[in-house]
């Protein structure tokens, strides 16, 4: 099947995406991971929640993490561009009979609650507070300098579907990866922002989220993160990387936070911003794909995901996942 | 005069910059400096023409030269999202009473032909020919590595009426630096693609520009072109810098070509997608706008700028350009 | 075994490790990796042969390949500080009993050629041919930036045997690995000229030359060749890596010539000039010693070498070669 | 005058330069600037005392700040390589007519105590405390991360005479400006540990010291700095830079310490440790010997100094300090 022809004109005007909620078991590990280790800024924190943006955000928060027994993501958050796009979002998602709610958020306006077709919890709103700006504020830079809430990456069971949904509502594809034989969609990457992209649909049980990747300044950036990661007691966090993704042609790194969700540090992508921006097509069997530079990524990482708050999983459209190796 | 509210609903949809053309009086020479020196990759050449497009850039040339006598700017270019705002474009530009003309360009499709209210060279296009994608031919990278042209910045006589129009046609103010004593602007970055800025208003006589933009992937490749240049004769054509933006936070270096047109290497600003961004204010007098790190710019720096093709120059609305010195 | 006390005075002052040469079956093919993708200097070329350097280097070459039907690695070369030391040297080999002539090498100055006990072809020097300074031919600076040998890594049968005999001749120890059953060395590094080593031995085969290293500039510099090899052709001649090393703190890459010798990238290890200076200990189990953040290298690292020419391999004191991975 | 042929055997044997003592009127200032922000690491302090060392550094201090009334450099300190050279150096200066004393210094072993014929107060020694390694400990790593101290500059009253004294005791030269009209020395660098230089010398009035510099990893640690001073008080340290040498090939930054003692942040020089590396001639007209890029050093870089304890002030023996500007 091939990749749908972008809509340029979608029912509602989706700026980026904005925000994830992590549900985690140990407020204070997380912290230290997250704001002693990677360097993200505190915006809000209590007893059991903690909320955080990266140093050139000026929205109120990228990263929310709940205190639960079960570690899980709890929503994706998404800006819309006006509030009318938010009228026009809720009749969209109820006119697919999927649930529309109105939730109330701290720091942000009214928000629209809903799911996607395969239940991943979604929500969009306009409006966040706004935070005076601290990117010139250098003596903040610690640990792997995020700048911003780059993308999502997600497991689909029915690649070429999630496709198909997400072009809908406005969602092009950038790149995508082809299964020789079915011709059916492996993974594709589709953006809103005008980098490679803001949400990916990988093959697998799911829909899970793969990992949530912040932006970073350059590759030693990563380097700086990764000798720091190895010497304070994070060394069996570090993943996979560092390396060269043959899609995206991002520099990248792949940790797990201490609930085992997975964290991707991501830089130096290539903008898309063209209406007429044709996709890449990558090969299932071309091992330089997933590491431009050749090596394999472990087994857990085509594996482990993280479950959606209220949401079954599901095998995948196509089977046989290959670990591709040189 | 405050920065005027965005205007989130023009007339037709801008989606970048796109392209400049150069007169030039030697190509030679100017290819020594823009292909051999700064690394942009050639797509067509004549005797007398020399098309060229950065790294990961897709459309057939952001920069054109062509033979001349004198030294200038003939047009700077801006792509449309959709055919439907070519005609809209016109009719804006036809109802403004400026020029509205179709241009034949090689290697586009249909353009429109206008120039801005004080006699700026435009021209929008939705169409330009796609060629394939370079950007992980590494082989090819050189000099700067140029990824992409980023900005254009411009000498004005009047900023805020300059601010005022491309406001009008939807550019958003992303900084600007207000006169202390006037409350006029001295300055404004203005941009449609999510970075600081597509274009750039300085009081001074204008129009003129002041300089053209790069991409670059990180300050490293700035000292590697700095190294480069200073070392194969061009180190007479290094400007100012390297250093670092306060507005727009960049890393930044100022050159000149073998004529004396300006391109700014530019790296690492920040973005400014959401329609509630806030602009940043600067006061004139604060000498870390320029550089962050207090050092001063030369004075050819506030004084040099390239003529447009057919337009006249006019005084600036605001006097005493402060060449600010730590 | 203890690391043994350096021996401040020895017979003969070697200055530092100077040059390899190795038996390439292809000089083009050794050539457009050597030149064209690590961006070594050629000094001299022949149909046979060909004469490298990196550029900080003056001396007439670090490297040499001549042509052979097998590959091998022919002579490690060293430089003394003074003629004197060259007799000086003679009288220890021969008091050994250990082969002393004296070879007539191009570009050099009178050169002793002998062997270590293990039979490792060796060359002392006073006076190679000296040649203009390039380091500041930025125009020169290609691929990785080689800017000069670092050292040489071999595999040794007896590592403690091995280091006590290079001890002797003044190599200082400055980080080793202990098995901490058998309390005998696993692998150590040694150094003349105050970096972590101009020789290393690791347990194993030998002797065998498991590398050559140049040193680079920076971090980046790999990363720039990690994605020229991948897009060249050169993508299955990457073996390891990027990295960062637990032993030498620093950052490297592993990779393979068209004959299989093995070249590390390495930059950024630290001084160890001081007389007093401490060497390091290392446990053999400790995984972050190879790498600092936990990858672990494959097995073709821990296996594959180049035999030296003319001397034969035994196996290892040490058994069990350990395959770390985390 | 031509620089003198290098003493390979000097009478006793200098390893490196070690430290510098200078008097500050305000610890707290001073350890705002060194400690929190230029990254280096407390080793000892008191009420009127701070002693330091760089991260890779096992020796217990690099440089140690006393209180003091007057701001000065207090002693320049040096380590031998072993006890008999101790004794050496001081038969040497006793044979010089020069003073010889044996302080009692804290974290020291035997420690000579001397002046060079200009009255510079000097410090030998062979022994000093040494401390565990801490260059893997990347949660300290802050600031400019400094790895360790690289060199002295010093105005001199008398560059010929100075080189000459300096050569004596087995100082090297690797760079050398000459006047081209008197052809004596208008500066000149000198190493022992096998870089550009462990000791400098420019004419001017003199003895003062110029600046003690430390090594960092790469130009985007300086950039770091740049940035985190130029945000947190002390744009107006920043005197000089960033910029690349022509001499020493360095990527350098000068800034100014709370007392105006002056501190160079320095990078990248190249290997000198061969006993026949031929030093490179500037002239003293070439505007790249000292910023290869070509801007000017502003006049403070020329004129001001730090006075050491004890000295009188000469005025130089070349006149017309040229600033040059491009």
């Amino acid at each position: 099947m091939p990749v749908p022809t972008p809509n340029l004109y979608p029912d509602f005007n989706i700026v980026r995406l904005s925000h994830v909620e992590y549900a985690v078991r140990d407020i204070m590990a997380s912290r230290a991971f997250y704001i002693d280790t990677l360097g993200l800024q505190i915006t809000h924190e209590t007893n059991d929640t903690l909320y955080m943006r990266a140093l050139e955000e000026r929205g109120h928060h990228c990263i929310r993490l709940v205190k639960s027994v079960t570690p899980q993501a709890n929503v994706l958050g998404f800006k819309l561009f006006d509030e009318d796009d938010l009228e026009k979002a809720a009749a969209f998602f109820a006119k697919k009979g999927l649930p529309v709610a109105w939730a109330e958020n701290d720091f942000m306006g009214k928000t629209l609650r809903t799911r996607d077709p395969w239940g991943i919890p979604l929500e969009f709103y306009v409006q966040m507070d706004r935070l005076p700006h601290i990117h010139q504020q250098y003596n903040l830079y610690k640990g792997v300098r995020p700048l911003r809430i780059d993308h999502f990456n997600m497991f689909s069971s029915n690649v070429d579907e999630s496709v198909g949904f997400y072009n809908e509502i406005g969602f092009r594809t950038t790149e995508y990866t082809e299964d020789e034989q079915s011709k059916k969609l492996w993974a594709a990457w589709m953006h809103r922002k005008g980098g490679v992209h803001d949400v990916a649909f990988t093959n697998g049980k799911g829909p899970r989220l793969h990992h949530t990747a912040f932006w970073v300044p350059n590759p030693l950036a990563i380097i700086d993160l990764l000798d720091l990661m190895a010497t304070t007691g994070y060394v069996d966090n570090i993943e996979r990387g560092p390396g060269r993704h043959g899609i995206s042609n991002a520099f990248f790194l792949y940790i797990l936070d201490p609930d085992g969700h997975r964290i991707e540090i991501y830089s130096s992508d290539y903008q898309t911003i063209d209406p007429d921006h044709e996709p890449i097509k990558w090969g299932l069997k071309d091992p330089q794909r997933q590491t431009l530079w050749g090596a394999a990524a472990p087994r857990s990482w085509f594996e482990h995901g993280t479950v959606f708050e209220g949401t079954d999983v599901l095998e995948p459209a196509l089977s046989a996942q290959p670990i591709i190796a040189r």
